[in-house]
């Protein structure tokens, strides 16, 4: 996605040790239209997989989750990093290695938001090890329900995420990849 | 705002204490027909106000500014609860006592995204005591910028939060209000 590569190469930064810092438009400020854009782009390169949830970890899957949710006109679901009042007792709970924080982080889902019969898209910013959009497909399996694919902005390809969820069997997409830093400089992988 | 009272009515439940459960549109689910709508009606009261910028804290106060942000055209700035290693040194940074979890809440804000010349809409999901607005409101002063009006979603008016924000002298608008609960009925101020 063209708009998307140009945002990273004019405001994206790499801060060392593969870390790309899109604050500007992602990660702490938002540009609202593009994160719709984003979101039409994942809706139609998706809506043949018949989707009815877009499922997302919170915080910085939200927003491109929930443009993508209100193109596909499906519920997104977002699960919880920190267990709040509101979630039953029967939640559903997995843990997952946090890179940049250490130790593992907490991700729960409450069963009232997803069936069996649900047909779940993963929405999220970044695939880079795949270990949260894992995490989430287990809880969506937890759940009964079904991931029909997973669709991100950002690939970073060296850090081999997309062999990672090879396992899940369904269609990955991501609209920008990312190959490798050149010091400062971001080479896309196409 | 009808549609919202009808989905409090209809899907909230009243967990004591005050604590109202809208895990099914807002808090854990997220209806983005219904965020749009939300954002429609904010932005078209307080669009005179000429806002540059909309400002929330992670996480439940994403879906509906972003909304908000987007039918304005204007960017979205999110408060970080927890300081990224994006960050930079001169983040600036408050606390909010933190009712349902005790202790202290962290907010962040990295000046790059806020400046002087900003006029800032505060968006949220609740408004409660009015601690976490107030404390938005400071690292807006805090970036030199400038707080032109708050908007939420509900408002629970037994909890004197418009009074905690008097001080703010600006409009503070509800979409919806709650005037109290009666055992697991929600009874609307108006």
């Amino acid at each position: 996605m063209e708009e998307l590569k140009r945002r990273i190469l004019q405001e994206g930064r790499h801060l060392g040790q593969g870390i790309l810092k899109v604050d500007a438009f992602l990660n702490h400020q938002v540009d609202p239209q593009l994160m719709m854009a984003c979101g039409q782009e994942i809706a139609r390169r998706m809506v043949h997989l018949q989707p009815t949830k877009v499922f997302t970890a919170e915080i910085s899957g939200i927003a491109p989750a929930l443009t993508t949710a209100y193109v596909l006109g499906v519920p997104l679901v977002f699960a919880r990093k920190h267990r709040p009042v509101t979630l039953p007792p029967d939640a559903l709970h997995v843990q997952v290695p946090s890179p940049t924080k250490g130790g593992l982080a907490d991700l729960w889902l409450s069963p009232e938001w997803m069936h069996p019969e649900d047909r779940v898209l993963i929405v999220d910013d970044f695939l880079a090890s795949g270990r949260t959009i894992l995490a989430l497909a287990r809880l969506v399996r937890m759940a009964g329900a079904q991931v029909v694919g997973v669709a991100v902005l950002i690939e970073k390809v060296f850090q081999n995420g997309r062999d990672a969820l090879q396992p899940l069997g369904v269609p990955v997409l991501s609209l920008v990849r990312i190959a490798r830093f050149e010091g400062p400089h971001v080479v896309f992988a196409e």
